[in-house]
């Protein structure tokens, strides 16, 4: 059962988990792919709650993310998922099926064409209502040596979230 | 007394009362303002905790963001501020006073030179580590005729929550 909830109920508790690991799912004309993320942020803009999500270039999410304008993002609450998380990190749909490998199911989600990862709990489905990528000119130069030394800049995703519910 | 908390502790209350409004300030050189503000975002990029803040180029803030690199939010809890809220939303440095008008105390941080808003009870104190204009071209067609259409658009400044406490 999906129990809708606040965009802002469960924030505390995901950014929590986001730091440990998220699952940002997108489906572009009929490929779909899902990785993990470790950032990103919640929010009220535009008068809408957003949630933004940040993708390096050299991502295959980030080509898929220029065919739709939807993605989702799925949350493990109290379920220990750190195997399927590592390896939707670090490997690319490029090499491997990744649901198939980590066993991960792609469930119809409520608003949005993109599915969830029905083994997590927390769901926020989003529209994406403004992109743009990262300018390197401003960003701090610690966060620029430590992260960006190969230019492989984010562009940063900021979805309406349209439907936020746990799945029961 | 200060109690600090963890950054995502009372982000579902900050986002709550964040579309109520909540304080910006800011202190430029010598020179301080606060404005309101009901839009922002609290998240975890760059393996730290980020409060993001949108200021127009039409705004006195805008200018002061421009000679420093810090900036408080003070977020007001069980208090009734509407009065001010709405004052400070809608009126601008360049015309009067507002600690003076509304009756605010600019008072000391804890990590950064700029002050708090002592009347509140929700408080974070930030070091801008990003900053970018926002894209035009970009933006939903629907955002962009309903909040730009005067082209006064916004710069998003990604601080680095560098404190984070309830004042007691």
């Amino acid at each position: 059962m999906l129990k809708d909830i606040a965009y802002n109920e469960m924030s505390k508790e995901m950014l929590e988990q986001l730091q440990k690991g998220a699952f940002l799912t997108v489906k572009g004309n009929d490929e779909m792919n899902t990785m993990t993320i470790g950032w990103g942020s919640i929010g009220f803009i535009w008068n809408k709650p957003i949630f933004m999500v940040a993708v390096r270039y050299s991502r295959y999410t980030y080509e898929l993310l220029e065919k739709t304008d939807e993605f989702t993002v799925s949350v493990p609450l109290s379920k220990d998922m750190k195997k399927e998380l590592a390896i939707c990190g670090t490997k690319s749909k490029r090499e491997i099926d990744k649901f198939k490998e980590c066993n991960l199911t792609a469930e119809k989600g409520k608003a949005v064409d993109t599915p969830i990862i029905g083994e997590c709990e927390l769901h926020y489905e989003c529209k994406v209502v403004y992109k743009q990528a990262m300018e390197p000119g401003t960003i701090d130069k610690n966060i620029r040596d430590s992260k960006y030394s190969n230019n492989d800049f984010h562009v940063l995703y900021y979805g309406e979230i349209v439907a936020s519910y746990i799945k029961e």
